[in-house]
């Protein structure tokens, strides 16, 4: 059996498009705001990516370079003043932070309804008890690609490896949310390939490339690779893509797969941030 | 293999007793207030028995019963009051509330700090992100359970089944930030024996009972029975304690294993609200 590919980059076009749309016909443009503490390389670059895509979608962008050994509050002081700014809808803080800050306390005080990347804990709270309103970017693409490509959820097996606070929590709940039976795997993880045979939908977030072989899934497995790392002057995923997208019914390619659908939630975020603040 | 027992009333005596020794040494009494709404006899039941627990650990008490058909408004107003009642430490909202009122806004409007029973979703957010200051009370005395008898976590396959956002979602975030292997099953969970049987920690609270039967656990196994339904005029958990305890290695009894535990927890979670609040 041959898969079908999960088109992440054509569906996160299709909601970029809708977001431009919607965006043109507000009387003002919605605004991100991005925060980045320190000069990690990768940081930058996702930055400039996201700052790509708010320009395309007609929306003000902004970005704040702080050095490395900024205070913790000279970080929240600047927070404070882009939580009362009314050009900026959205504050989107790039992690990782440098060690000396304490990344709750910061990220606690970016103002929940501006908080676009689904971070702060009033926000995971509500997403906990049902309200996605601000999902975090990732897991809200993941989700609206397995909609989108009419996966069915509850009572389904799912298994995501990942149990980082911005990635595998916030999925699994929304996952329970959505009734599917949930097992969070990771590192600790002592008999992953059990788990990974079971799972009717896999999602894996490791930044391990091949963690995942044929014989790890059953046939008509959909995957979903939400793992980025560099193999070579590859970007691969976690997932061996040559030998899983034989047994399975659907997968994302990496890249073009979620990539992309975290760009476009992060979009939709803001501008729903936007249309709720605009009063 | 006959199981050890897990001696939640046992447990939970020491830690109310630990409680009442820290509250006598305050210079003011530690205060929780209940609020009823409706007069569900179960509801009555439980707030009086946390009522008892109050009083035996010296703590100043306060119970609001409002009628079935009382408004959202009047409510939240009632909880405004508490916010600012330098008495009261604790607000304990308890579930279920009429269909006519919003649970997760009427939740919203507790102080945070005052939010004793972990519901809040400010207090889920941070317990997700690892800060389980104000965890929920049954999550809590389970974990606090199998750290007494020494279970290991890390590493462990640990079935939860529950999905609500009162127990198995808290639960099942408490044991990812100690690295267990997660899987959390429901209703809708269509092969409940596949994930029990790889259980080496199985937790259910689901209020049916013999639900799980010594054909659907693994030897050595170990059982928390969070279950709560009558049997005839006896109170039996989710296990066929009888069967099951044959296999397992720990075993919690119902009544007195997860019940009192939960009275417990909330008792230290009201203490820890007016130790912070005392000043």
């Amino acid at each position: 059996m041959a898969s079908r590919l999960i088109e992440g980059s054509k569906l996160a076009s299709e909601i970029k498009e809708g977001v431009k749309r919607k965006s043109s016909r507000l009387s003002f443009k919605p605004g991100l705001a991005t925060v980045i503490v320190g000069s990690n390389p990768a940081s930058k670059m996702y930055v400039s990516m996201k700052q790509k895509a708010c320009v395309e979608a007609g929306f003000y962008f902004e970005n704040f370079e702080l050095p490395k050994n900024v205070s913790e509050g000279d970080l929240i002081s600047l927070i404070g003043k882009l939580n009362v700014n009314g050009r900026i809808h959205g504050i989107l803080l790039q992690l990782p932070l440098p060690k000396h800050i304490n990344n709750e306390k910061v990220m606690e005080s970016i103002s929940p309804g501006k908080d676009v990347d689904g971070f702060h804990p009033l926000n995971m709270g509500r997403l906990m008890a049902g309200d996605e309103s601000f999902a975090a970017a990732t897991p809200k693409g993941i989700i609206r690609m397995l909609e989108e490509y009419k996966v069915k959820l509850e009572g389904k097996n799912v298994v995501v490896v990942n149990h980082s606070t911005v990635v595998g929590k916030p999925l699994a709940l929304m996952l329970l949310n959505r009734n599917a039976t949930v097992s969070v795997c990771h590192k600790y993880t002592k008999n992953l390939k059990e788990y990974t045979l079971k799972a009717d939908v896999l999602i894996t977030a490791v930044g391990v490339p091949k963690l995942v072989k044929s014989d790890m899934v059953k046939p008509g497995v959909v995957v979903v690779d939400a793992g980025i790392s560099k193999s070579g002057d590859k970007t691969v995923g976690d997932v061996d893509f040559e030998g899983v997208s034989k047994k399975a019914s659907l997968i994302t390619p990496v890249p073009g797969g979620v990539g992309p659908m975290t760009i476009a939630s992060l979009l939709e975020n803001t501008l729903m941030a936007a249309e709720r603040n605009k009063s």
